[in-house]
Parts: C-alpha cells; sequence; structure tokens
C-alpha cells in the first residue's frame, strides 16, 4: 500500500481539450492521464485515476481509499468552492491530500478564490497547467517520505 | 441538429402542483412538460426533456448536450444559488443556455437572491410560472437565429 | 383598459444603436418600438410607448397608468439599481410591471447585478437584446389572462 | 403511516467510529441504528434509516417520504450548509423534519455555523453524540401527537 | 417670515389614500393637508404645502425656501435611502427641517432602515400615520421659538 | 386605563443636566418631568414616570404596565443599541410604545446609528431635546384615540 | 449532587402563555414547570427552576450552581444573542449547559439567529415548544451518565 | 467642433458662495464662470457652461452634447454617489470627460467617499476650490490634443 | 477627593482562581484586592473596591463616584463588549477611568476584540494578569498629576 | 522656501516607459521629469523630484521637507493602498500635498479604489497620464497662493 | 541579558512635539527617552532604544534582538495597522512584547482601532502619552520576573 | 538567460530553522538553499539567491531581474498579505513568477488566507515545507519550456 496514490478528477475535467483552451490548455483528460502514469512509473509508484461529475461519488471513492492509498492528488474542480463533504471526506479518512488546479483560481472570477477544500489539504498547488498534476504526484511521494 | 432544445428541470421539480402551489402554481410537471412539447411543435423545433435531482448528472446531461442541441432552456431550481459545477458544465460547452424560475426569486429569501449560473446563462427569465418555461423556449429559438 | 399596455423606456435607451453597439446590439429606439407595436398587433393588444430620462417623470408616468392600463413592460435602465421612488410607484398602483432589460445584467460589472425594481415586479427578462422586449410584452399579455 | 418515522443519515456518517472520534464519539453507524430502532419499539413507532453520500439521493428519500413517513430525522451533515436542494424537499413534502448533529456545530469551525436547512426544519438538536439521534426521534413523536 | 413653514411631500405621496392602506392609512393627500393647514391656523403659523414625483423640483423648493421660511416639514419618500442631492439641499439653506414619516421605517424592509437626510434634519418622526405630519408642524413651530 | 400612560427613562438619564450639556441641553431630569406631567394635565391624560439603569427593571416595569397603562414613551438610552430583551418586553405586553431621544442618534457616533427597540416600536421621536419627550407624550395620546 | 439540576428561564418567559402565542404556544410557564417536575420525578433526577428578567441575577444563579448542581438546562430568551456576561457565568463554572428555546430561532428575523451561548453550551434544542425543555432535560441526564 | 467643451455643474451649485463656505469658499457660482471663460479664452477653446439641480436634465445635456463638444467637465455635486443614469450618459456619449469637486471628497463623510462617476470619467480631479475647475479645464483640452 | 480611586471588577471576576486558570492565572479576588491595596498604601491614594455581576448596579457605582472620587480603574470583564449603558455612564461623570484586563484579549476569540468602553476610556491596559490591575492603578494616579 | 515644490515618485515609476504601456503610457520617468521641470520654470517656482521603492525612504523624505519645501507633488503608487506610515508622514509635517496618479484609479482592480492617503492630502488629480503631474504642480502652486 | 530590555519607536515619532501636539502631546523624543532612561535606572534594568521610519529596519531589529535582550516595548505607530512582517518578526524572536500608543487608538479614526501586532504581543497599552511608555516599561519588567 | 532563475525569500526567513519549527520545520536557511541549488544543477539551470527583510529591497531585486533572468521562485513572506509594492514590480517586468509558501497557508490564521500576489503570479505552491520551494523551481523550469 506504501505506494499507491489515487487521483480524482472533478467535474467537467473529462472536457479537457475541448473546453476553454485559453485557460485549461489543450491538452485532454487522456493526455494528462498517460502523463501521470509515465510520472509515477518513474518514481515507482502505483497510481489509480478516476473522474466523476457527482459529488457523492467522489465521496464515496475518498472513502473506500483508506486502507488502499497512502495519498491523493485531487483537483475538485467546481467543487472546490462549496463542497463540505468531500471536505469532511478528506479530513475523515485521514490520507493525504494533495488539491491540485490547472488555472490560477486566484487571478480568476472572485466566486473562485476561496477553497473549502485547502485547509484539510497537506498543500495546494495551482496555475501551471498539465505541470500542476505532475508537480502534485511529486509533492504526494514527497510526503509518503515522512 | 439545428433545431433541437434540451429542457432540463432541477431538483424537486417532479413535485410540482402537489408543493406550495401559492408559490408555484398547480400545474404538474406532465402539464408543463405537454405546454413545452405544444408550442416546440408550434415552433418548428424539436425538444427534450429531462429532470433530475442529482446534481452530477445534470451536469452530465449538459456536456452530453454537445453536437446534439443548439440551446438549452434550464431551471436549476435549488443549484441555482450554489453549483459552480453545473455553471462550469454551461461554461465549458457552449450552447447558449436560457434560465428559467418559475417564482420571481428576488422577491423571495435572501439566500434566493444570488444565482452563480446566472453570469454564464445568455439570458434570464424568472416570475411567471408556466410561462417562464414557453417564453425562455421562444427566447431560445430567438438565439437560434442570430 | 383590458388590453393596454405601457412601454417605459428608461434613460439613455432614446441613444440605441449609436452606444455600444457590442453591448446592446445596433437597432435604435424607433426600430425596437416598431418591433413592439408589430407584435402588440398581433396578440391583438394597445400599446402607448414612452422615453424618458427623467426619474421623475417616469414615476409620473407609472401614476397615470392607474385606470387607463393593465400591465407595463418597463426597462428602468440606470434607475435599476438605485430607484426607491420607481419601485414605489410601481407597487402604489398594484398594476403588475415586468421588468426588461436588453443585456445579462449578471454578466456585467458588480454595481448592476442589483435591482432595487425586481422585488415589486411580477418577472424579470433579461439578456435577450430586442427580443426582450418582445418576450415581455408576451408575458404581460399572459398576466392579463389570469 | 401515523407512526412511520423515516431517518436519514447524510455524508461521511457511514464512517462513525472510525472518523475523528474525539469530535464525533466511538460508536459506529451500526452500533446508532440499533439504539434508534430499540428507542423506537419503545415509542411505539416504526423507523426506517437510510444512509447517502449523494445530495440528489437524499433529496430523491425526501421526496419519496410523501404518503409513507409522518415526520424525519434527518443528520445533513456536510451538505447541511448549503444544500438548498435539500431544503427545497423538505418544504416540498411538508413533512415535519428535526435536523440532528453529533456535535455542537457552533462550537467549531465558522464554516459550519450556518445551517441552511435550519429555517425550513421544525426544530434542531446538536451537541450530544448518538443522544441527539434519539432526542431527535422523541422530538418527532411529539411533533406527531400535535 | 418668522412664522413660516414649508411642507414637502415627496415622490409617490400623492397616491395617499389609495395605495397599500394597510401601510399607509386610508387618508387621502387633501385630507391630510387639510389637518395640516387647520393645526397651522391653531398654531398661529403660516404653511406653504407641495408635493413632486421628481428629485430636482424638490431641490429648487429647499432652495428657494431660503428668506421666505423659516422652518421646513419634510417627507421625502422614496427619495429618504439615496437623495444626496435633497440633503445637501437641506444642509445648504440652513434652515431647520423636520423629516416625517408616515410608517415606522425601521419596521419595514432593510431597504428603508437608513436614511441619508436623517443627519442634516433637526430631528424626525415615524410611525404615527397622519398624525406624524403634525407632531411634525409642532416639532418645527417648537424650533422656531428657540 | 384608557388614560394611563407609563414614562421610562433609561441608564444615565437621572444624571441630565449634569452630563454633556452640548448635546442633552441644561434640563434636569426633575425639570423635564415637570413638563411632562404640566403637559398631561393639560392633554388630560394621567402619567407614571421611572428611571432605571438596571435593564431588568426595565423590563419588569414594561411587564406590570400590562392592564394598568394603555401607551408608554420610553427612552432605552444607552439600551437602544443592543438589548433585545427590553425589545422582547415590549412586543410582549402589545402596549403601544413610543420611543424617544434627546439627541438626534444618526447624527452621532456610529455605535448610536442601529436600534433594536426601533422595529418593535410605535414609532420613534429623536432630536427635539426635551421637546421629545413633550412630541412623544402628544404621539402616545395621538395613538390611544386610534 | 450528581442527580440535581438547575433550570433557569431567561427575560419575559414570565409572561408565556400571554404572549404571542403563534409563536410561543399556549401553555403558561406554570404548566411547563409542572411538566418539567413531572419528567424530573420520572427520571429521578431533582430540579431546581428559577426565572428572572435580570441579566446579572441570571449570572449569579449560574455561579451559585457550583458545587449543587451537576447540569443546566436554560432558555436565555432575549439574552441569547448578546450577554457575552452569560456566556462567561457557563464557561467559568464548568457545568454542562444544555440550551433551549421554545421556537426555532433560525426561522425568525435576522437578530435571532446568532447566539453567543451556544458556543460554550454542551449542545442545543431549539423549536419543539414545550417539548424543547422536555428534551433538554433529558439531554442532561444524558450528559450526567458520561 | 474640436475645441469645445461643456461644463456641468450638478445640484446646489448655484447657492455656492451662499453655502457652508468652510468648505466650499466664497465664491459664487458667476465668478467661477468668469473664471472658467477667462481661462478658455487664454487657452484658445470655446466652452459652454450649464447648472442644474434635474438628474434627468444633466442626462439630457450630456447626451446633446454629442457632436457638439469633444469634451465636457463635469462637477456631478450630489449625484456623484448614486447616479447611474448620468454614468451610463457619459459612457453612451462617449465624450471625454474630466470629473471635479471643489472639496476633497475623501476627507469628508463615509457617504461621500465612493464615485460612480469615477470608473467612466477620463480622470478626477478634487479638493483645490475653484482651481479644480481650471485644472480641469487644462486637463480636458489635454485630453483633446491625443 | 483627589486621592481617591474605585476599583471595579465586572462579571464573574469573583469566580478568579476557580476559572479558567490557564487563562485567568490561579490568584483568586482577595488576594488582587489585597496587592491592590498594598500598592495605593505604597502610592499614598485610597482605594474603594467593588464587585457585581450586575450591569446597572455597575452603572450606579460609577454615577455614585462623581464627587467622591477623582480615577476609576474598571475591568468590565463580560460587558466590555456591548454595555453602551456603562460606557455612558463613564463618558457621563467625567471622571478619568483605565480600563483594565487580565488576559490580551485581542488574541482571545473575535468576540472579546471590541471594547465598546474603549472610546472613553482614559486608556487600556491588558494581558499581565494581576499586574494589569496594578498598573491601571499607577495609570490612575498618573493621570491625577495632570 | 515660498517657491519650493518637493515631487515624489513611489515604487515601480522608474519602469515608466517599459512597464504596461497601455495603461501608464510610454513616456519614461527622465522624459516626465524634465516636461516637470520644464513646467515649474514657467511657472517661476523651484522642484526637486526623487523616486524611491522603499516605503522608508519616503517617509524619510517628506519628513526632511519640513522647512525647506512650500508644497509635495507625490505619487504614492503602489503605496497608495496601504501606507499608513507615509500618511502619517503628510500629516505630520503639514505641509500641502497634492496627490496624482498616472491612470484613472477608479476604472482599474476593486484593490486599486482606496486611497488611504487622499484623506490627508490636499487634493487629488488621476488619470490624466503625464499631465497628472502637470496639472498637479500647477495646483500645488494654486496652494501657495492661498 | 535577563534585565535588557529594546524599545523600539516606529515611523514618524522623531517628529514628536512638532506634530499635533493635541493629540501626541508636546513632549519630543528626546524628552521621552530621557525619561525612559531614567526609570529603567531606578527599576534597574538596562533599555536601548532605537527609531526607524523603514518597516524594514525594525524587522532586523527585532531579529537581532534574540539573545540580547529579554523584553521588548514597541509602539508599532503608523506599521500598527498592517504590517504582518513585523508580527512575524515578534512571533518569530519569542521575547515577549509590550505593545504601546501614546493616544488611546479606539476613539480615533477607524482606520486605528485594529492591531495587526496585538494578537502576538504579551499586552497592550494605550492613550496616556509618555506615561504609556512607562507603564510599558513597568509591565515589560513584570514580565521578566515571571 | 534562458536558464537563470532568481529565488527571492521574503522577511523573516533568515530565521529559518529556529523559529516555530512546528510550522516551518527544522532546515535552515542554508540548508534549504544548498538543496536549491543540488536541484539547479540536476535541472541545468543556474540559480541566484537572495533574502531581505525590506520591502523596498525586493522590489529593486525584481526590477533589475529584467534581462537577466527568465524566471522567479519568491516567497513574499509576510508581505505576501498586502504589498501592493512587491505585485506592480512582478506585473511591470513580466518574468514569470511562482509563489511559494513553506506552510499551508490556507489552514493558518484568517490573515494569511489572502494573497495580493497571487492574481499576478504564474502560479501558487503552498504547504509541502522546504519541497514548496523545490517543486516551485520544476514549476519555473517547467515554464521556461513553453
Amino acid at each position: 500500500m506504501k505506494n499507491k496514490i489515487l487521483v480524482i478528477h472533478g467535474p467537467n475535467l473529462n472536457l479537457l481539450g475541448e473546453r476553454e483552451k485559453s485557460v485549461y490548455g489543450s491538452a485532454s483528460l487522456q493526455e494528462i492521464n498517460k502523463k501521470i502514469k509515465a510520472l509515477a512509473k518513474e518514481l515507482k509508484v502505483e497510481v489509480e485515476i478516476l473522474q466523476s461529475n457527482i459529488e457523492g461519488e467522489i465521496v464515496n471513492a475518498i472513502q473506500s481509499a483508506k486502507g488502499k492509498f497512502s495519498a491523493m492528488v485531487i483537483n475538485p474542480a467546481g467543487y472546490t468552492h462549496y463542497s463540505v463533504a468531500i471536505r469532511d471526506a478528506i479530513a475523515a479518512v485521514r490520507i493525504p491530500a494533495v488539491e491540485v488546479h490547472l488555472s490560477n483560481i486566484y487571478s480568476r472570477e472572485e466566486i473562485r478564490h476561496k477553497s473549502v477544500i485547502a485547509p484539510v489539504a497537506a498543500g495546494q498547488i495551482a496555475g501551471f497547467g498539465v505541470n500542476s498534476y505532475l508537480l502534485g504526484l511529486q509533492a504526494a511521494v514527497g510526503l509518503l517520505k515522512k
């Protein structure tokens, strides 16, 4: 279990590559996942990746991570700003979670400036496009060593 | 595709006709849908109608509208006031969406005065009961002509 | 009287067609009025149309509507956001008023997000350009039937 | 139907007994449910109990309670603070609902001080651990007698 | 001049007796004015009364009161809450002004709780229906004696 | 009972005439009370006057007014801004209360701009010095006639 | 001492049964106290009951509870929303306190939505009329067992 | 047209020289206008000057400036803080406007700190008494050269 | 009178030494008073000390200090944050008052950060435990010398 | 000293001409200073000009202006919005200061709308590019004549 | 080291005695420092005193106090209200700091009511003029004894 | 230049390893810099590192980075929350900046939740201790490749 990391993509991320490219870049979710897996291999960790548009499914996934994964990398997307349910799930399972965002949420609309996930995350990485995921995976691996 | 419009009813709207009639009127959702279809026929457009209480299912429906529908009429109901996930879905698919409400949300409780959907909608129609849907459908057809 | 509707254009709308076309479209007020009248004919209602830049003149017009008109369609323009005097006039005459806006006021500057008129209006239609007026007229006619 | 009560556990409550025990106590959800059933028997009412992490499923459950249950005891957990959809469902079915919380939400983080459910609930009980549910069941039975 | 008092009725007060009687009572403006004049006679002061719906006309009236009137009784109605222009006019002419309201503005909607006129008025009387004017006139006469 | 009015002076008003004369004038409470009694005589009503610095004593006095007095004139002084207990007492006994203030509280410090009493008072008179009480008594008598 | 519970009724509760019955029910304080005593007997605990309109007397009562009572049931009524003095007294004596309210304070005016007592109470029960006290007593007994 | 500038004085400025001299100085509006004209002559531009207390008249004046004036100098006085109608007129005619104030609005009461005109003005000059107008005229001429 | 100082302890301070020792230290009020008296002797001033849990009693004490004491040292405890009545009493008697707090109120909960007493006090000393009183007494003596 | 004016450029203004030209224009600081000096010569005043990125250096410069300069023209740039230290320095030396800004700060981001310098400045000029400095210099000379 | 105390004067305090004497008194910084040294001698502690207008220099001074001083007395002046950098320095070196202010910051402008330093200071003394420093020094010595 | 990166440590970071180790870890700034340099070598980029407690020096450093560095990694520490001057410098030089923080600023005090730097940064990394710098350096290198 020591080396298993769960990567969660929140709502609308399945549209990557088609949606507002100036904001999110042109890589599709498949391409991002491929890069994540390649890096995981290099870092000698296993990853499992899932995407869901349904808040409760994400809660379910986080809960069942217990005992199977040692860290999470999560991009909560639209749920970032109000899902106390996801926040509680992360706090409950006590698996360290790295919060990632493709765009710099702080230079976008007011409505995206506040994350209710951040206070229970181990840390946050935002604004580097696909690289946010790769840095997030490295950060997660860094946490495992402690 | 030019003439296909997706109509989405948000949470609790399946209870119409039973619920707080002084606020929402006595028409059931079936009766409303019948009126929508009749008007669609008259306006020579096709409509597809769906109702869901589950936020993520609505996100899924909006996403899969891409390439199949040219406009949407959406009553996000209770999700109007906090669902950044639905907002992102609408912005992502770039299909014009007309936001409709049965009641005048601005003369109700404070909690209903702010719509997170409005800034990404093409426009908003509120307060005309069943007629809000019919006017919304006309507005959507008007957008197709541009 | 049953079939008479008052249409009120607020301040600066006499400049339509010259002013910020990307926001308000290129139709002049004359063209809009012509369309309103054509639709009125079709719907078998009479309309009277007036434009004023002076807040108190609009209050006067709403007051004198009593007993002469059975509904109003009003675009309060700049006065939307602070005129308690117009709001009180609408509430006082108890003639149903449909609030219309050419643009989607909720996706513009902060200062335009709040309408003090909305809580006393029957409903609100915003964001469909000239069509907002036509949908507003239909909504008003719909209200007459109740 | 007179004596049937629906008990709803919101998101993450299935983790009880494993999660932050200093806050929520060490009883598992199974143990809590057993106590609820024992008390129901004693009070001569029937109970049905459900847990879900998915907001829309809870909305569905509340809706289908109509005609089958005469009161509800609900712990909306993380959804307490933003789910207007659940609030609307409760208001729509007009079955009295008792809102319960294991912990005293008013002595926790700012984000948990406001309940959007409370204004439509019959009443609220918070801070007594498992006992909150038992007192909530008694409160619900008390409401039936009116 | 010592004994001349200007009474100003703001926007929509010409509708008194027809408008929301539960809030404003059933007396018409004519009846109110008759009572004001009767009391003035009794108190041995002259009064001049005017009503206008136009903000700038009220500003003009206040300005031209200078040298002609020794006190004012003003019900700014809807302008109470935002007209810095009327406020400045009162401050500029330095004639003591008594602010009156038919209803208790503090027990109505939030939007009516703040008066921008009050800080420059000599005092405020609110909530006594027609009597507010009569008490206001007495208060104004009391100010003249100082 | 028809003609009996209770006058309540809140905390620190026993110091009148000694305290900040530029704000409150130079009349002592005894002198004010004498004027109140003289006016009462003239208006053919009985008055009973009391002053207390203790919040709960004022609550007690308001409660016991029931059945003995038909109106109240109250200057809640410092309690104006936070005493929900006094507010509840006034609302509970359902005797009309006239709130008075010697000074114009709206042109003083921010902390004095909000009255929690005002929403349950029949009306408010502020800014006329001793005359505020006399006008208040008249206002109370005016209320009795209704 | 183990089985002695102090019940405190705050300001204006002595008026119960006469005051706004639609909000508080028609039971008098005497009737409520009788029910409390009957339940106490059944639960095999002693109760002592007191009512006061004076904030400082309630502080005194809480302080002197030390060493004599093992739990408190308190309805702080109007003091709920601002009495830091009562809050400090509860925190100081370290006897668990159950906060109760007859009405659901969250569905009333804004001014009643915030309790300064709640963060130091063991828990809160609101909205069940007289039953709030009975449930509160049970909750208090439940706390004794821990 | 190149060299024609419209100078607008808002409400109450016709009282200059009589009104609160410590704030506004002792020059009358006539004297200010004389200085403006003298400077205009020197700078080789034509000016037209108008004063109005009526918000809508100012809107009319700004609108009719189109095609006749190449810049405006405007002191909106009391309307500065809420007139979205004047703001829209300025934005609509697209003639550069220099906002001027006699006093430093930022060192006066809170209510005067915010200008709704400033965001659509070319720039703002405040606090130099009569000189604010003269500097404003120079600023306007400077804008013409661009 | 020159050398007489009144020391006032607000609500719950009679519990010192028993209550939350980590915050307030382990000295009892008796011990504190002994230290105050010893220092007074050394500084050659007389002190009178009183403690009360009742807001109005403290107001009474401050009022009757007039002519008997030349300075006050007051720890308003829980009343610090809302008692405008105590604030007004201090302002009214015009005897310089030194506000003291055992703990550093600015590093505790939000609710304790604002003192309504501070603006009318001569100065404030907070955070030095028992020493706050001793420093406060010295500060008061320092004020006497002016 | 009568004719000596200090011109202060705040942080980042040394980058003018290279930085965001669409906002600040293409003139370099050297070119601006040359224009300031030319105008000074024409107005027969001496100027001394300094630029610093360090807040405390600007405070030092303002302090040492005392007795050497009779007015200041200051563009506090980024420090405009939070430097109470610069504000205090200006207030302390009592040399009139004209606050200038190249851009119209009121039509930029929210964070730039509030100036903490403005309340202690003699006046403010904003939005005219390089001309803001030249108008500021004239305004400063105008102040000297008073 | 036991007896060495660092006294820091923040920005603009070098102007004392020249600047707004009604607020800060007429003593110069030299005179204050003399009094501080005299008291230090009497109290048998060593003091080192420094004044700087530069935020970062004060940060440097606090940092280098580590190991050399056992307490600090700091008047952060204008930096009081926003310098998180100074706050962090104080928290980092863990030497107890007494925050002092000449004036009572709570009775001055809004902008001065909040101290970001206070939460990390040991305590705060404000409003006693020069005596604030002397009391501060005594407070600091009192802290050393613990 | 392509491969040169500037690393800036803000105020108080020179104390790392001595200061609040539970928050910031036990590594000294020297050790962190060593790790940064080792990674730089591995990534084949040059780094230059600087630390300053003085806001203006950091502004100077950012400005002079122009033409010499192709990216920055900056930990603004205490300045994060208010330095518009640093923000403007970053925006002005148009060199991409990666904002890093050792701790998760969003789970600390309120005062640290808002970054004024974030909107102009390329992205933000927070909460990974020393690893934040290493991930930041990688992020910066990633930006160079675009």
